[in-house]
């Protein structure tokens, strides 16, 4: 199949579409579809807008004003139309029985719920099916989506912050302002974009941090912080603030959990703390990582943007869990202090960890790295 | 004064001309030249090809075949012309004399003995003079010679090669093929553009390493190796290869510089070594570096590529006599082994060195970063 330019556009449309449902719709995918009658015109056009409301080709379709422009249309979509009853009906059988000539899926739905039936239903009623066109934006503009639904677990991204000799503080301990206000910025657009932001103690201790997204208008995330013996002070942030029904706590205490409270009848402090706190077993005195990521997945966290300290930095890399990382690098020297990255358990440069899929970004003065584990 | 779209493409042309002759011409500037008739057509071009050879004004003229175009012609140079008697007699007093109607100069001589005058004598002959086209691209391409020049001291560049978490070793010490064959070529390719390369003693004894060009086509530098205690051994490569010759040792211990030879009269090993030994005096028992650059400069030396150990480095750096860093940045992890950068002294992060004038270029696998101190 060769797709025409005037293709190439609808579903470039699509996908900008996708993307406004960013932060809203998961654990569901980011899907955006456009119509096009048979003389070229784009009729309606729409995207998910939020979890467990329409899907795109739904609310594309309730833009169409004179439903006999369907006849003969294209229907350009971003993921493969789905063909179970989730919260809504399933898209491919509205869409069957619509007066459509083609309908062109930017990527197969690879959720084993799906995998092709969406397609097979369209063509059975006559329809000609065309996939793959902008499959590689459309994969990654769901990468999340595509790693929860295939692993159950979500998708890990480590942000780190150091200067360019690898240092995330100063000898003194100093590590605020390392990058620019725009590298700040770009980390609460992440915030907005993940479903969880995740932290360890040391860093709930040390920072008090809020975890919100306040430079830039978007969706609070959920906030995730790793207290193993679950004796964090009751009056941080996180615990007291207006989202602290967004907090969930992980620990391994059993002994500390049992007598704050059951999961999920009761709360860390039952008269001020409305979140979750979650019981994992242990694993050598620490909190097991895996078992958490995996629990969190249960909860419907498709996405954790991890905030780690060096402890729990090393950690989600030693076990290989993360999935990406996000590296600001300053333009400065510091010659000393604390090195972002320690005790990888590395002895010979042929065992270096190398970093896939590498791309650079300017971000005001500073240097981001993307690149996937 | 607003240029034409005619004058950038001639003065672009005049720029690349003047970089063929890198690594050819220094001390001297980088200088192109284009002759354009008063009919818009090119009529001659140049460029200065070698130190001592004729100016690129000069060969522009050469290439001229009808003395007649130059009636009313336009010359695009992109540095003033000289104006003092040198090797070669001054290009202003013989620009002069032709009947140009207009010279076009991107950026002024800031050499104390021109500063000026080149352009006084062509106005003064009633050439109309226009300056500044293209001039931060001049002034960025002749950036060793503006700094030498003005300072008397050679462009100093630190190369570092270091994993994105700052080591340039792992743990066992290894630290070949830390970087990639395109990075590799690269730093040959600077070779052959700085007018010498400079080593410290451990980085002698240890790779025992030639410094030469040899992964791309061009000039080879001078050698330069800092042997404080002037106890390396004779049959290093620096010492006995083809362009030993080329080779300076900088050394603070006198006698041994007294037992092995006067500086100008006789070498490091009589019978074998042919480059060149150089005394200074010593700085709380290391060599002392800025002493070291001067008198490099003294011997014709505008640019040095510094290709330094963590000693070296820190020393550049803390001292602060290098202008550029070149750093290669391999997206690997190590998590231990030898910092790149250690010992500068800085205690909390407001006090951080900042690099100015950042750029990112991706070379291969790696990553580089290209800034100014
Ligand atoms: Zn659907
Ligand atoms: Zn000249």
């Amino acid at each position: 199949m060769a797709f025409t330019p005037e293709d190439y556009k609808h579903m470039k449309k699509a996908l900008r579409l996708a993307a406004k449902g960013t932060g809203f719709v998961s654990p569901n995918p980011l899907v955006g579809c456009v119509i096009v009658s048979d003389d070229g015109t784009e009729i309606g056009s729409g995207y998910h807008e939020r979890f467990g409301k329409a899907h795109a080709e739904i609310n594309a379709l309730n833009a169409v004003r004179e439903p006999d422009a369907l006849r003969g249309a294209t229907l350009y979509v971003t993921l493969e139309p789905c063909s179970h009853t989730g919260k809504t009906p399933p898209c491919a059988a509205t869409l069957k029985e619509l007066p459509l000539a083609r309908v062109v899926i930017a990527l197969r739905d690879p959720n084993p719920k799906v995998d092709g039936s969406g397609i097979r239903m369209l063509q059975e009623a006559g329809i000609q099916v065309d996939t793959g066109l902008l499959e590689d934006e459309a994969r990654k503009q769901n990468e999340f989506f595509l790693h929860y639904i295939t692993t159950g677990k979500p998708f890990i991204t480590l942000k780190v912050a150091q200067t360019i000799d690898g240092y995330i503080a100063a000898p003194d301990g100093s590590s605020q302002w390392i990058t620019g206000k725009q590298a700040r910025t770009r980390v609460h657009e992440w915030r907005a974009k993940y479903d969880a932001v995740l932290i360890g103690r040391n860093t709930a201790l040390t920072d008090n941090p809020r975890l919100t997204v306040r430079h830039v208008d978007g969706r609070q995330p959920k906030r995730v912080v790793i207290d193993g013996p679950l004796s964090l002070p009751e009056n941080l942030n996180l615990f007291t603030d207006q989202y602290e029904d967004r907090t969930f706590v992980i620990t391994h205490n059993e002994k500390a959990f049992r007598e704050k409270g059951d999961p999920m009848l009761r709360m860390l402090s039952p008269q001020n703390f409305s979140g979750q706190t979650l019981l994992l077993r242990a694993s050598n005195g620490h909190t097991d990582l895996d078992q958490a990521i995996t629990l969190l997945g249960r909860h419907n966290i498709a996405s954790v943007l991890v905030e780690p300290g060096s402890d729990l930095l090393r950690a989600f890399i030693t076990q290989k869990l993360a999935d990406k990382i996000e590296l600001f690098i300053a333009p400065k020297l510091l010659g000393g202090g604390t090195r972002s990255f320690i005790g990888l358990d590395i002895q010979r440069i042929e065992e270096a960890l190398k970093l896939r899929k590498v791309s650079l970004e300017t971000v005001g003065e500073d240097i981001l790295v993307s690149a996937y584990f």
